[in-house]
């Protein structure tokens, strides 16, 4: 079996490191900083305490991320970036604010429109502004990956982008920062983890590395998601969740997601489900359909999270969903015909092909049935 | 629990990959570069084998590693590389070799000697030649670490220098390379990855990442040592030891080696037992001492690893030792006083500090009352 490596992004981990940001930005010789966040950490004034953290370095912030960040938002960061003529860049948020942030510091150095680099990826520039990737969540992985998801909401049009570029040179995860994360957001968030790992260990593209750390991070996700949704302020249970999402993170950046994050894209940008929420709704069904056809694989792993089998596994998952409150199925929307073929459609996403088994239309059909 | 990671070296990995060799130094836009060997893969044809792999672009090579490199053959590798004017250094060998290749590619760019980085390591370079790392053993892992291991056998000295700019830029793994090495070197390097594993993962240092990679690193020694000991050219068995090796290399970086190390290094100085064997000589029984103080992770390993319990574990190693050949004792050597006393002494070393049990004198003289 053949595979390569490479993590370039550098880790500091553990409650309080922020607090540690001013030093972090000097050692990278940054000195006019921008600050890129969403609006509610500008409302709470993490984003205020951020700014302080760094010692006078960071000397703008644009807060206007949103959910499914939109290529204008993207747009918005790398004028704000040029204008003060900015040397560094500090992502404070979830997957949206990493990702919109990842985009801005690389397209930044040069005159192109978001919109080409959505049309043709390799025009992306193969540098990026330094990068300094604060998660608020645990859940996304983007702040040791390099991949930024975009959105063009005006053309409906929802992509991935991946570049060398986009690694963050550094990522600070302080599990403080997460706890504040209301429970269904951490659920949600959670559900994301377990299928980066999960999705990371079954792909195609599967590989030793990734493997061991998909084993690490889904016995974490067992072990203390419920408790961190159930106590916010868990103290051991934030920390293992954000240690579960980063090495979830490392665990898929180079196997890729497979077909529950297919199934997610038009799950959120149809009906609205939150990413983590959309990949979780369709995990067990293809852990399921990806057993039925397990080469021993899956068993192993089944076992190594102290399940008998491939199906208790899947069992667990369906428990673990019920238990912190996430979707298990669409009922609820009744859903017409022509957005369950618009569902069924939409799943067929390139990540799709990452399934080791090979997803039929007429099996999605099959899960959705179920579904909805 | 704060950690830290930064994994900077990118790895290929598979059979047949060292004929990527020329691909991957244009990459890095080499242009002349020095080989950097032991005797044996000179007279076997291997060094002129790479060298042709590289289009031409090796222009030199230094054949003259030996095990437990002096620091005048790094004296001599720096040479040949300032006199040939070298832009790139490919290091094809054992963790000797590497180590060597490694110091030389970064001290060679100042006019200090050796002996002046043996005797202050701050002093070292934060840069190095674009290197690349060629294991011919399923062991060190040096490919990946920021460690080199250098002798100066005038002083009577042999000590590990380290530095970020000792990571290798590319680790090229390609088991094939392992084929021919005999059982018993199979069978010493394979306790040095097993050892690099177990102790990363007990290491007061450890971290969630070495963790997860040293289980994975352990159940490969397991399952795979003793069959690429008995069937050198067991394909399978050799892909999944040069898979441990370099992944237990991953996992051991940053937590450090910790008390079977630190008595490896007597062991090897004063009576010349090779590295890996002399480092599996106690590790079973630091396992013993070190789960008489468990918190209860080295239960839970042991059972990852389908052992009962800490002591199972340790009898396991103890087998697998007798099984593959090595030492399990120094009775033969008929030790006098001086030597028993010097081995003691010796073991003082800074690694043992990192071991979660402090380590007494007393303690390590019964221990080595059992071996002697």
């Amino acid at each position: 079996m053949n595979w390569n490596y490479m993590q370039p992004v550098t880790i500091r981990f553990g409650n309080g490191r922020i607090k540690g940001l001013a030093e972090e930005v000097k050692a990278l010789g940054g000195n006019r900083g921008i600050l890129i966040t969403s609006p509610s950490f500008v409302k709470r004034g993490l984003a205020a305490k951020v700014q302080k953290e760094s010692e006078g370095l960071i000397c703008v912030i644009y807060g206007g991320v949103s959910p499914n960040p939109d290529i204008k938002e993207c747009e918005a960061c790398i004028s704000m970036i040029n204008d003060h003529e900015c040397d560094f860049v500090v992502a404070l948020g979830g997957g949206s604010v990493l990702d919109c942030a990842k985009a801005a510091a690389v397209m930044c150095q040069e005159e192109r429109p978001v919109k080409a680099y959505m049309e043709d990826a390799s025009l992306l520039p193969d540098t990026s502004l330094p990068l300094i990737a604060v998660p608020t969540t645990a859940g996304t992985g983007s702040e040791i990956t390099c991949v930024s998801v975009l959105s063009d909401h005006e053309a409906g049009v929802k992509k991935p982008l991946s570049c060398d570029a986009f690694y963050p040179t550094l990522a600070i995860v302080d599990p403080e920062l997460t706890y504040s994360v209301p429970p269904h957001t951490t659920a949600c968030t959670g559900m994301d983890v377990l299928c980066h790992a999960l999705e990371a260990y079954w792909s195609k593209h599967h590989f030793p590395i990734g493997d061991a750390l998909a084993v690490h991070a889904l016995k974490l996700v067992f072990d203390y998601l419920q408790l961190a949704c159930e106590q916010p302020e868990h103290a051991l249970a934030r920390e293992k969740m954000a240690e579960a999402s980063v090495i979830a993170g490392l665990a898929f950046t180079i196997p890729k997601t497979t077909s529950a994050h297919a199934c997610s894209y038009p799950l959120t940008n149809l009906l609205g489900i939150a990413h983590g929420e959309a990949c979780g709704l369709t995990i067990d069904h293809f852990l399921r359909i990806n057993g039925a056809e397990d080469d021993g694989r899956l068993l192993e792993l089944a076992k190594m999270l102290g399940f008998k089998d491939v199906e208790a596994f899947a069992d667990g998952i369906d428990s673990l969903k019920r238990t912190i409150g996430v979707r298990t199925d669409l009922k609820d929307l009744q859903l017409d015909k022509e957005q369950k073929e618009a569902l069924v459609q939409g799943s067929k996403h390139p990540n799709l092909l990452n399934n080791p088994v090979e997803i039929t239309e007429t099996m999605l059909r099959d899960l959705y049935r179920k579904l909805w």
